[in-house]
């Protein structure tokens, strides 16, 4: 009867598309609830939500929007009669959704309260990604959880898009006179799917990162994407390892052999699954460009 | 005899100053050395870099540099003539220049190759900052040691402004159809101070990640800097973290109570030192917004 989570765009369905209510959104899985502005659960994440000024403290500031998670809310008054809470399903959904780097529909309905909103009905507004989460007392004076959305777009365009961007951000970030470490941790479908396969395990030490809804990971690629390192989305050229492994791994601290033993800083054997093939050839790049030969 | 090291700014030297020649450099500690492109040193890092044309492999696209590190290079005819080595101690300084965030003063010279140097003399292309480090072949068939530095400018401005260029980067990033996962670890001279007081190593977990030339920590504000949650960056503000435990503490996998123990996901004590005082405000308010009270 239910149908599949669906998450990123959705076949034939653009940002900017219009629905005259709800139940048009359910039959191609944009949105599949009718009683729940939030589409997802602790398991798989939350593909969807929708923002129509039903929680007084939501703030939809355009690209940016300060989401207020599920429950407590009484329906007639708009207003927060109890607390929320983090095992909630649609709440710890939304977490989930932040760990991994799951994109999110946001759609917008009719409400007085933002200028973004349409004059009826509803609107595609395109994917948002969470970047971050807390809990607060409300307007109401009881706990909410609270969510940080950036809308990040529909389209495809290039990677040197993204190579430009890194450079003003480092140029902006510094003009207030401070250093910047940058760290881009792209969660493409391939590295979630890596990162699935280990269930988050670090392949180094098998550590996994705790967090309020299951395990923290990163992909990290042998070979650099982007100039001059070039390497591959792919899951021959990818790792699924904690922060401190990727941090050494992209400085070279340490590297693998073609048998998978480290070389370097570490030394033992790195944790691979028979179904993942790594390319020898991304492993050669990456000795030889820490001088392991 | 020899001056102090200064990283960042000098006062009175503002971008696009020109130089007739590197003596006039000297004074001021701008750039220290006559008969090297590259001020600094293993211990302190590197505060300054000369670009010239004097080795073949140098790349200078304006914003984005490709410089190669120190040695091997035959002053008349300017082509490598063997290998160079991470353990220079110049190489080495660019290294932990890298590794800790701190900005390098770019001075061009003048050079048939690129269109952005002077025509005489040097002038001062402003602050970069080194993003990556690997080492390759160069055309002479010698090892290289390479560096990535993009430029950061040399003026302050608002805070607002990286959130907004943040904001871009999510945008441009995910219209590739990806997630991501971005951390920004701003290393100001404070987080850089704290770091250097626990010398590199977490105060969760004691580790301390090792690098080609010492170890790699982040500084982790407690409560978090910009919106919505506006804290300070401060001392009493911030711990010296591995990467792992950085993550923890922004998701609220733990927290910290007064009495400096841990809750949540991890048990024991924080380690602290007698002069780093924390604002326990700080810590009520890492605490409640993650739901441990």
């Amino acid at each position: 009867m239910s149908r599949p989570i669906i998450f990123g765009e959705i076949e034939g369905i653009s940002e900017g598309k219009w629905f005259e209510g709800r139940k048009e959104m359910m039959p191609t899985s944009f949105h599949r609830q009718w009683g729940s502005g939030i589409d997802g659960n602790t398991k798989d994440g939350v593909s969807a939500i929708v923002l129509s000024g039903g929680y007084e403290d939501d703030e939809d500031n355009g690209e940016e929007i300060i989401y207020t998670g599920a429950g407590g809310n009484d329906p007639k008054s708009r207003k927060q009669i109890e607390d929320q809470s983090w095992t909630n399903r649609r709440n710890a959904g939304l977490l989930k959704s932040q760990n991994e780097g799951i994109p999110v529909r946001v759609i917008r309905g009719y409400t007085h309260k933002s200028p973004f909103s349409p004059k009826s009905g509803y609107t595609y507004a395109g994917l948002y990604s969470i970047i971050d989460s807390w809990e607060e007392i409300g307007r109401s004076g009881f706990k909410i959880c609270r969510y940080r959305l950036l809308y990040i777009g529909n389209n495809s365009t290039k990677q040197e898009r993204a190579e430009e961007i890194e450079l003003k951000l480092s140029t902006a970030e510094s003009k207030r006179k401070e250093g910047v470490i940058l760290r881009i941790i792209r969660d493409s479908k391939v590295a979630h799917d890596i990162k699935k396969l280990y269930q988050f395990k670090c392949q180094v030490c098998q550590f996994e990162v705790p967090t309020k809804v299951g395990s923290y990971a990163e992909g990290a690629h042998i070979r650099p994407l982007g100039k001059p390192h070039n390497g591959h989305d792919s899951s021959d050229n990818l790792l699924c390892l904690c922060p401190n492994h990727h941090v050494m791994l992209d400085k070279g601290s340490f590297s693998i052999t073609d048998d998978l033993k480290f070389v370097g800083a570490l030394s033992g054997d790195l944790f691979t699954l028979a179904n993942h093939k790594i390319n020898l050839e991304n492993l050669k790049y990456h000795r030889e460009s820490h001088g392991y030969n």
